[in-house]
């Protein structure tokens, strides 16, 4: 059996560059590793998505920038399984089946589901308040993304671990019952990727409005690295060279050259914030150039998009069908 | 519009004559009382078994054994909608989608979970022991089989009002977010059914054990009737007609002469519990020779109740198709 790694996106939109660093450079290294030991999915979650985001027009638009991302910046789709989770709607009669087998005691110790559980008893609130069961019910949602292509790798960031074990628990108990149908995931902990800071330093986030945009117009992304908040040193004083700017630079910046004669101006002064800001700026001109162009000529393209999204459906959905006829006759359903 | 109708049956298996008296005759009759004023929706709630039923061999017996219960006793499925719930995949897709717009409060109060919850509390038991996210989810599950009809109208029993107006609930949150989608279901309370003794005076259920097999061999069927509990009166002591035999009796033997006869025997003496038994085994012949020998038939014909199965699915699924590719576009998934 060929080894499978599987990965789900948020359709968050047009990324910035904390979304750039932080989640689209380390999965496209992801697929890039994966080749060489198995195969993998990349599915866009937007059965997930509608928990949270109940703007129809936002969550259509997000998933084709999602994609337009991902293939402007060279995913190659004839390679990786790259599918809108919605296309596989077998995905849904999966979770329906596999709550059957889901003790409710497990989703109550959900890591998600304690948050708001706790967000609300610090409130003073309900402690289900603004709690729905899409919220409730995500794990197992999760686990028959996983569960449903026979997934035996999963890359999770430390706090996602619980996904996988949530999904191996189920398979168990499903296999306990009706026998081995269902494959254990493993998980891989994926190394922590750069936190970015933003513009006033704090973590880059659309939250706090603080982000610096990379595929929209390349004059607001100059203008927003312009706006970078700093302290007020003068251009020949000597500077600590933790700073935003050079925090950034060095994500971006891939000749180690160039990195190091910021962070020399910085430490040793005569390099001002306004000449860091430019050369920044131009690093990013120079690496997002063409992934921009190649992200805007997608957009114009949606007929492309769609394709590229049948073509992975077609591919997995085979698999799906093949998977949850096998699953319906053991439980009874045919 | 049509007004639709649409009731559930659980895939109980054979049935025996509590099932009979209490279920299946009233259906029967709500599907006749339907004919006339709109479409009468029918089905096999074979995922909603799943949460209590992991035997899938009992679970497939089970289904075609209701099948062609209903098929023997004079359904005819070229008016009636009949078919599975589960060759309608779309209804746990719609179940998915729902659950984004349903309060996890709204869960937290449904009575069949409450029932479990207040059983583990007598028992000193973790509250949600023994819960499974099935039986968590069924109201969900339950408000998509009725949604994605646009069903007025759902008979139910009173303990069961609550099925419809968490169906309303939701597909009201549904269409305050995404606009007038989801048709708001309406109960009609069915008149309670007799409740039926069983064999030892207690009410029939195969729990018990003393019930009383209808579809069987007949010889079965008479022995059990033979086993029915009485008192020690002798033949010509008047005798209470409140006895088992004679609440059987007047719900099976429609020949009201024959009901009055034993009625005298019983209050005036004369008729011994023997010669009622009897009585009531010769009726209950009567009433099942005919749907027994085409049960018979059925069941040894399963290629033909497949196929009135594909027949009522086909007709049903492209409505579902229909509906579901709605909601898509309305949620933003398509």
């Amino acid at each position: 059996m060929t080894t499978r790694i599987l990965t789900g996106i948020k359709p968050t939109g047009r990324p910035h560059l904390g979304n750039f660093v932080g989640m689209i450079q380390p999965t496209l290294q992801l697929i890039k590793d994966t080749a060489k030991e198995g195969e993998a999915y990349v599915f866009i979650a937007n059965y997930h998505a509608l928990n949270q985001d109940k703007d129809a027009a936002q969550i259509r638009k997000n998933t084709y920038e999602v994609v337009a991302t991902f293939l402007a910046l060279g995913l190659d789709p004839e390679k990786v399984n790259f599918y809108k989770q919605s296309d596989v709607p077998e995905i849904t009669e999966l979770t329906s089946i596999l709550s059957n087998v889901t003790p409710k005691g497990l989703m109550n110790r959900s890591h998600a589901y304690k948050a708001q559980r706790d967000r609300n008893e610090e409130l003073g609130k309900e402690l289900d308040d603004g709690v729905n069961m899409g919220l409730f019910n995500y794990p197992i949602l999760m686990a028959a993304d996983i569960l449903m292509f026979d997934t035996n790798i999963v890359p999770v960031g430390k706090d996602q671990i619980q996904h996988v074990e949530f999904a191996r628990d189920i398979a168990g108990s499903f296999n306990h019952i009706y026998g081995e149908v269902l494959t254990l995931p493993e998980f891989r902990i994926k190394e922590d990727a750069a936190t970015v800071p933003g513009l006033d330093g704090r973590k880059m986030s659309k939250s706090y409005n603080n982000t610096i945009p990379v595929f929209e117009d390349p004059k607001a992304m100059r203008k927003a690295v312009m706006r970078i908040v700093t302290d007020s040193k003068l251009p020949e004083e000597p500077k600590d060279p933790d700073n935003t700017i050079f925090q950034l630079y060095k994500e971006v910046e891939k000749d180690s050259a160039k990195v190091k004669a910021m962070y020399d101006g910085f430490v040793n002064g005569g390099l001002g914030y306004g000449d860091a800001k430019k050369m920044l700026a131009d690093s990013l001109d120079d690496m997002l150039a063409e992934p921009r162009k190649k992200f805007e000529e997608l957009m114009a393209n949606k007929k492309y998009l769609d394709e590229v999204m049948q073509m992975g459906a077609q591919k997995v959905r085979k698999q799906a069908m093949k998977k949850i006829s096998k699953v319906r006759r053991k439980v009874g359903l045919d």
